[in-house]
């Protein structure tokens, strides 16, 4: 089957029946839904991507599992240049959309779960693999989105799974029948669910003997019985709702999160992918984990490349464009976030095949680029905050544009530059507002520290990963010290 | 007359009559507006410490204008006691209401204006200081909260006032009558304006010969006909109409902005304090501006206290209070917080007395405590942020929680360290989205960068009082070099 | 007696008979050694403030032991304008001599185990205040200099002093008798030490129940039978024993440091200020350090106002001084410098009188200052370097200046702009480097980090003066959590 | 022929007969000259990798002029992969000998030069490429070393060469021959020139029309008759000079600098690579400086790895190896160093083929790469210094270790964690000592300021390949402003 378009995805979910909760009522149509539907059409240009002409080769590749054309984003990597692509693919979307475009992190559990599945089938038997395998030329031939589910609830985090008052609030096992597994608990801060047709979940950490109910692997339509969706709300959500949708900064896209509860979910034989193989859990948790950091070097350069345009977009339009502070600072940004996009290239550049066949990236790098994510981002956010001025803070609100009185007080006194429009100028002001203070922040801003992992989980992979026993080699031969 | 209470403060603004824009329609109850309402309780906030034992004395103080004793943030200060004094009381608001407490900018543009009408008396033989004597003695005597007026909307700002295409864009003296003057304009980005009794206008930037017209300072009621308030929306600021109220973060207080706009309106002579003499006008921006920022140096390490103690708590409610990396995390919070403080009283320390015989903070230092305020928080809010967790951008809507079927849920699965309760967990948590990304950031985060002048401003003061010819100086004679 | 002058103090060091060994052998006459010199000659400096007109008032305070006019390198600070009178008298002392004068240990010293032992007596019935006082009038009388010594070497870190193999990796008391006290150990990274008449010994950290042997503070003559002082060697030290001086960088001043052994040392009674009572010891430890942590806030700025000048200096030398990006540079310089001499001022002005009636810095505050003194010369000097350009690390020999062929060679290509004299453009580049990677860095670098304890002290008192609880306490009583 | 070894190399440079200037003094032998031998090391390291096992593959390729084996130090970069095995090779070469191998440059010259040449011939009908084809084979077969010497004196930076008092401050043509052209002027901070065989000159900057005797490139051998050499002096560079070794830090290899002056060179046609075509100046400065940039993400990460084992040394043996401050220092070391390392690789994945057929990298990230080399090492320099202790500047001589007096003492008193040799202590301390504050710190602090051009470069090109009008093109599509 060909890759799907746009208006083909966005057409494949209406026939879903999520059972979703949003703002304290049962939502039945999502379709329609105000808050919903900015983050499907940013889903929705990573499938018309693979038919725009500038960039249908690279959102193009052929399948290593099937031979056909599919959508990257279904790709199991096959070689760096693949890795690059990958990223080079992430930035483009960002750069589209300015916002998460949710759909990587299923390309990036699908590459962990290949690998892992392969080298636990070879240690322990199972039959993993061949039915991932099998699940996801079906996710190729039919261009599904993917969710991937790694994160628990935890409760209280100074302990382990079995130690907390309710077990479930990790994700386990409950009852293990001849044709599939049960499982409850929870998943956090999903942004891409509900935009879905299937989820693949995870353990949130390596689990240890004793802890196999929570060492589970598999994949489930999102609209299985048994799961619900209780909506998250961000900053200035509501501004979604409203008119005119000026406001909102980002006309056209924007994100969303949910929690997911699996409230006794059934997963057939077919769709398990690891059930009690502690030993593999941690192996899973850090591949997914090094993937989703790659990618963070792609998606976030893709978004901060907007801002920065915008922000130099402001100071053309205040006139300071040619001060030589906002040059400055124009420059630094970019520098800041070209070295988060070096980093995702850098760890894809050393990748290497893992048993499996599949290529995985250089687990320090990626580790390193997403660390470099948890930072960087706030400097370029304050340094747009410096260009972009007060008003960012404290501009009237685009009804009072219309109004006859405040209308024409507004267009006087928030003109700028000659050739600038004021509704423009406001426009610009409030799309920034919303990547550095507003919708767009959840995702520019506190998901660049904690998604793919916070920066202590970074930080612990560094410390694993960098090797400092061979650098204390080093120095110990270079003074000839035994 | 003794110290207003909180309460007198409220029931004095009854009597003002504020045509104000809210939301697309004007707005005649103020009183009752729930987006209005946080920041009115914030201000009064500034008069209940006058009554409070364990801060009484450290509020009131006695005025050097009347010898009455009086609300510190009417006072004048006689002493770099006074001016230390300022600073611990400014951080006490931000501890009690985390947000912009509003008052100061009254305060601080009157010790600028009382210092710069003696010396423009004794330059120019204007009657300046008396009136503003007249009029301050009047602030202090009935504790009137006073906003200070400075940033014009500047148009292009490559070029001056009179190269605009309207001369309006800078807010000017457009009549000039026996009685008194008419002026034109706007100021923007006023914090307190809604919440004040008077409002002294200063001009935006040191003027030059031929701008005579927007070298002028007053002062007028808030009322005072041909004045309009066009209310400025903020992150996250529709969440102060929702109920329940828990996702506003900030339950009590909060702040607000307006733009207000001048059209044509008169000021009798007795109530104005500069009027074309342009050499008197860099010195009154750069005096207040200096003031306002010491005031950073109090306020915000106020708010900063309230985050690290809502972060440390939140680490608790985790199960992580005693993990290594967030006590250190903790530690480099307090650490940056400090140093904002060290600013404020440094520059306090130092200071010295005017002509005028109040007292003036060290220019230098005090540019330099507000230049780090535009950096810090930042830091600070992205580490509250990584120890949060992410949570901060997906919890579910506060509605969520009184529904059968979401509420028990959410209750099971947002449980953390045994004896947390799940609901003062989301509260700690909105707090932090308030301030790190909501409402209070506008105040925390924008404000702290453009607030007092933007960093641009901090650096050229920096560069003006460096003395850096007595730097060079000092290297020559250590050098022998002529 | 009235203060000395420098000539004076020089000239009293003469009678010393201090058994010092220097690249390894045992040196003499420390008066006419070419290392020893520059530092000698940046004490007297301090001596000479006292009789400068134009800071005869500064260096001059009134003893509160005494009633005569002493230098203030020897004061018991009464207010908190005492400890902001030593901040500047320190920057003074920085600008002048552009090196470590250090001469402020002492001073440090004394005003900790003033009030320690004050608190010990009434706790122990302990005579230690008052033979304190006595020795300290002396001090003063004889305007003497005086090392506090604190640093012991501590062999393994991760042991107690009783765990070492060596206990006398800890300095100790290993004899007890009737007159006295005999101690053995050695203290390490002692700056003044050579150029000093009196040492006070403290112990190095806070000591346990069991470690009294280790819990001792005393003072002793530099030249007590049984003491060795073994040279430190700095960065680009032999520079000072050639000809020409050009390359030393800074021609009249510098630093040393030495290990000072102590072996089988006896202290008369009179001179023990604590001896076992271990409860006291870690108060006289954090007392200590907080003043000298203050020190940092004034001597670092001192230093780096000269690094500050002769980087302006050398930029106009290069012809670039007007240059955007040079002149921004020059601001952050300058605004870091200042931001730790905020922390300096600020625990002054925060001070308190101690039971024994001397002032105190703001402990909190003081540990801040120094924390900012370990990072922010690294980044001062990185931008000096980057000013200064390349020829800080390529620059011929002093020697080549005066050889007939590379001498006009030289004298030609290290021609910059006009008026610019080459050997003054070369001694500046030396002044530099000395700074920021000679001789000059290890005061301004290296002991930055170290001097007075390492950042990981100063984190561990932030953490216990922060008052976290304090903080909770604040976000719990706004949200109405109980 | 085959790839020289190290011997082969050290051998052939006594062919050289280099008019050298050393201390104040023309020196003949510079084979036997303990200041020059240990940078001689350093670069036949770079010969002897071809030949061990380990090494072999990484360090030999094929010449894509003559078909043979080479040394990678003279290839012409045929793929991306060849960029990045040259950032490999290089981090490499500075694990293992943690200094400046000084073979980077001539490679990146002729990198450079291979594809201006090409493009200058197809503009101007030149010669050029097919006599630096020429050239260069040579090179390859006798695998020389060559220099590439770039930086003019400059003079008064203000000026353009031909506004400067003396034109010879930028390197300029005087004569131009039948058979030839006569040169004259100076390249400083030459760091392998006396280690090389051949020199190639490029101009220092963009030159302009009527500068046409700047804009001048050509090759020349080192001891090519009017060429003199005056050595740089490094920070404690005189260490070399002294015994025993242990106080020079790294035992075996190091750098140094000289200025080079052309007084009258003569350069046969044959030689010549740019003669006055300005247009191709500018772009020769960029493309080698581009080259340049990315070398610094191979070597600076190679000596940072080193100087990262000494620390994780130096903490073992101080028993603090496991201390969770010392821990998270060390991690964020390896994070810095990797990001180094990342954007080293990141701009030569995404390499591309330059008209003359060899690959050039992105010079986007390749600027942001060296931006980061002029930052990071001052952080991890300033980390190791931490860790390290106050150590660094206050140890005793070496010398002082075989004093019978004072050598006990020393061994008693800087005993630390058991299984720790005193000495190999100090080894690691002076080691540490080199890289941060001594002569190491020419390279590793002051070059990666200053080495392929200072931070101002690097910031200009980032503005001019950071595309900020494509930037704004993408947020004004996203906001649908024309």
């Amino acid at each position: 089957m060909a890759p799907k378009t746009g208006k083909d995805y966005i057409a494949s979910l209406k026939k879903l029946n999520l059972k979703t909760h949003i703002q304290g009522k049962e939502t039945s149509d999502l379709a329609e839904h105000p808050l919903v539907a900015p983050s499907r059409r940013a889903i929705a240009a990573t499938f018309d991507c693979a038919y725009d002409e500038s960039t249908r080769d690279l959102f193009r590749v052929r399948s290593s599992l099937t031979g056909d054309e599919i959508n990257r984003f279904t790709h199991l990597h096959q070689s760096t240049d693949d890795l690059i692509a990958k990223v080079r693919m992430q930035r483009h979307c960002g750069n589209l959309t300015a916002c998460c475009f949710q759909r990587c992190v299923g390309m990036d559990a699908a590459n962990a779960v290949f690998s892992v599945t392969y080298e636990c089938d070879a240690a322990h038997g199972t039959d993993y693999h061949r039915r991932f395998r099998d699940f996801w030329a079906r996710v190729q031939s039919d261009d599904l989105v993917v969710d991937g589910a790694m994160t628990d609830p935890k409760g209280d985090r100074g302990k382990r799974p079995s130690e907390q008052r309710d077990p479930d609030l990790y994700l386990r096992v409950v009852d293990r029948r001849q044709d599939g597994i049960v499982v409850r608990g929870a998943k956090l801060h999903q942004t891409g669910m509900l935009n879905s047709h299937e989820i693949i979940v995870m353990p949130t950490m390596a689990m240890r003997p004793g802890e196999e109910p929570w060492a589970v692997c598999f994949a489930v339509p999102t609209d299985t019985e048994g799961i619900r969706y209780i909506y998250g709300r961000q900053t200035s959500d509501t501004r979604k709702l409203e008119q005119p949708l000026l406001d909102v900064g980002n006309p056209r896209f924007g994100g969303q999160e949910v929690m997911t509860v699996f409230d006794d979910v059934f997963v057939p034989n077919e769709r398990v992918f690891l059930n009690g193989e502690v030993d593999q859990s941690g192996k899973l948790v850090e591949r997914f984990a090094a993937y989703h950091r790659q990618s963070y070097g792609g998606c976030k350069p893709g978004v901060g490349d907007v801002l920065i345009g915008a922000t130099a977009l402001i100071a053309r339009m205040n006139g300071v464009e040619s001060a030589g502070h906002i040059r400055e600072k124009l420059i630094e940004m970019i520098h800041l976030n070209e070295t988060l996009y070096a980093g995702g290239i850098a760890c894809s550049a050393l990748g290497h095949p893992t048993a499996a066949g599949n290529y995985e990236i250089d687990l320090l790098l990626a580790n390193v680029c997403k660390l470099n994510v948890t930072r960087f981002p706030y400097e370029i956010a304050r340094m747009a905050v410096d260009i972009a001025g007060g008003l960012l803070g404290t501009m009237p609100y685009a009804k009072d544009l219309d109004d006859p009185v405040t209308g024409p007080y507004i267009r006087k006194y928030l003109a700028a530059a000659e050739g600038t429009d004021v509704v423009d100028r406001m426009r610009v002001l409030r799309f920034i507002e919303n990547i550095v203070a507003g919708a767009g922040a959840v995702a520019y801003l506190i998901e660049s520290v904690h998604g793919a992992g916070p920066p202590a989980a970074q930080r612990i992979m560094i410390g694993r990963q960098g090797d400092i026993e061979g650098k204390i080699g080093l120095a110990k031969r270079l003074l000839d010290i035994s």
